[in-house]
């Protein structure tokens, strides 16, 4: 390791609009050498996601922005090749953590999460991570859905988005998904919707949305925001839900976009919006793992993931997904994958 | 009775925007006859809601929508003149009906509710009636408040908001109301509020929101929509809730306005937004009477009534709504009062 270089990826400047590769900057350094109880990190994959766009603006949320000139941070899946005598770990292991845009790190250990894989190593970034988790909390806890209900997912074929179709179709759901290319409509046909709108081609979606639900919407799952929140809203039945998961449709945007036209309707249906970050649900992870297991082997679950290669390329992945490059979880490989 | 006349008011045409006095007719009939098992009414009182605005457009809503010609219907309380061998009411009796915007008319009683009046008449249109179980079922079950949180009302000082905070206060909250006058905000600091915002004389109603609630706001309750929406979504506090009762603001647009720019904050705060009619809560009628007669008992609820006088007046009293002429329930009184 003493000729190898670690190759990372930092924030050179806040993106206005839709991010560039010029906000970003690649940074070679020497892979750290770990110190006593430490260990030292290959990462095999790291995530792109679209949240990280909020933390690339210098306010107060959930999470706290990224500061310029820092290594960004995101998930990411790797291999501990050397522990100091770290009492849990040693070299072999698998580790999740949230030292992501990188190739290599130290730890003390306190920041990973020990990996058993039973699926190849880029689905414990997607369905079987964080946007699966995502998926399930958001659907199941705050959109209480209950089996056989009309379901309406936006961003359908992304990484939560396919995750929430599968579930919705396992719980007997009737499920209608929105996407923004024909290979994304046929994906969503293969995992089982009953139905798929291309909303790129489609003249007028609120009226697509209608036809595709005669009988309205029960559960309105909320990737997108604009026009898909406002076409969902005029076609909710009582007592519907929407869980707001995300709105990618404003994450680039440098003027607050107008929100739905039609809320009103929330009052007379008596509709319920809810806003959710996957991080208070950690308490669903076992049913979750059992759940996502047992739909996977009666072959209710699929999964996909679109994968970039290279650390260098981590920033184009990243804004890829603000134009849909990706169908399923959007992954950067940076390392040697498992050895199966 | 034989001399006397009936006078109610018809939906002449539909309004488009604001309604006007054009839209309405003063139709003069005969008081007409009971029948055998019937009763003959004559209101006292009639009601005049924001929410029969809705009505009045020709669309599929939760109610159905008035037709033109036909006699408005609303909230009413009356006096029984004369049964003709009704089993359960007779001469004397007060009863609430639905049957408003008329002087008289006839029942067989299944459409009426007995009253045995313990305040003023008035009062069971307002404080004791609709808006008080709209105020209660909205802020308890939908709002889910717990005792202390921070709670912001908008058309604080009506029908349904004058009720809002003074549950609040009677809960322990630290409550703000936000009204378009002076004299209502007035009212708002008689009834208890610690702050209120005159609306129509803030500068900036984000940043007056934003003073009133240093630590944040646990529940918005939205009667208005607009720009009060935006404000409170602002000043969420994580885990908010938003009982969304009424959005008065677009009730007379003849464009839809813009929904909130900022409902994307749902998410990261883990914020729900929830719709209600208040004929879903019927079930917390008895909860409801009990705590209002205690409250009321211990100092802690007060109500007044815009009162306009006249049957032919009703629609200038409704029209009247829309600009803000009513401090608490604004009411018609459209015949003898209760005898006391």
């Amino acid at each position: 390791m003493a000729n190898q270089k670690n190759r990372e990826i930092r924030l050179k400047s806040r993106p206005v609009g839709l991010p560039t590769t010029d906000n970003f900057e690649l940074v070679e350094t020497a892979v750290p050498t770990p110190g006593a109880g430490q260990v030292l990190v290959r990462n095999s994959y790291i995530s792109v996601d679209p949240y990280m766009r909020g933390r690339m603006v210098d306010r107060k949320s959930y999470v706290p922005p990224f500061q310029i000139g820092e290594t960004l941070q995101g998930g990411a899946i790797g291999q501990v090749v050397a522990s100091v005598d770290n009492s849990k770990l040693k070299a072999g292991d698998y580790v999740q953590s949230m030292n992501g845009w990188r190739e290599w790190f130290v730890s003390n250990g306190n920041d990973l999460q020990k990996l058993e894989p039973a699926a190849e190593l880029p689905a414990y970034l997607g369905a079987l991570g964080m946007p699966g988790l995502t998926a399930y909390a958001g659907l199941l806890r705050i959109g209480a859905l209950k089996d056989g209900e009309r379901v309406f997912v936006s961003a359908a074929s992304g990484a939560v988005g396919s995750i929430v179709c599968q579930i919705a179709k396992a719980k007997g759901c009737y499920v209608v998904g929105s996407a923004g290319s024909a290979e994304k409509v046929a994906y969503l046909k293969e995992i089982g919707c009953d139905r798929a709108i291309n909303y790129k081609a489609a003249d007028d979606l609120n009226a697509a949305v209608g036809t595709a639900f005669p009988e309205g919407i029960d559960v309105y799952f909320e990737n997108v925001g604009g026009a898909h929140l406002e076409a969902a809203l005029n076609h909710m039945r009582p007592g519907g839900r929407i869980p707001l998961c995300g709105m990618i449709d404003m994450y680039n945007a440098t003027e607050p976009p107008p929100g739905p036209r039609n809320l009103a309707m929330a009052i007379g249906l008596g509709l319920t919006l809810r806003g959710f970050i996957v991080s208070s649900h950690a308490d669903m992870l076992p049913d979750f793992h059992r759940d996502m297991a047992k739909w996977a082997k009666e072959g209710k679950m699929r999964w996909r993931e679109t994968v970039v290669d290279g650390v260098e390329n981590a920033p184009k992945a990243f804004i890829g997904l603000f134009s849909g490059e990706n169908i399923g979880k959007m992954v950067v490989r940076v390392g040697p994958d498992k050895a199966v």
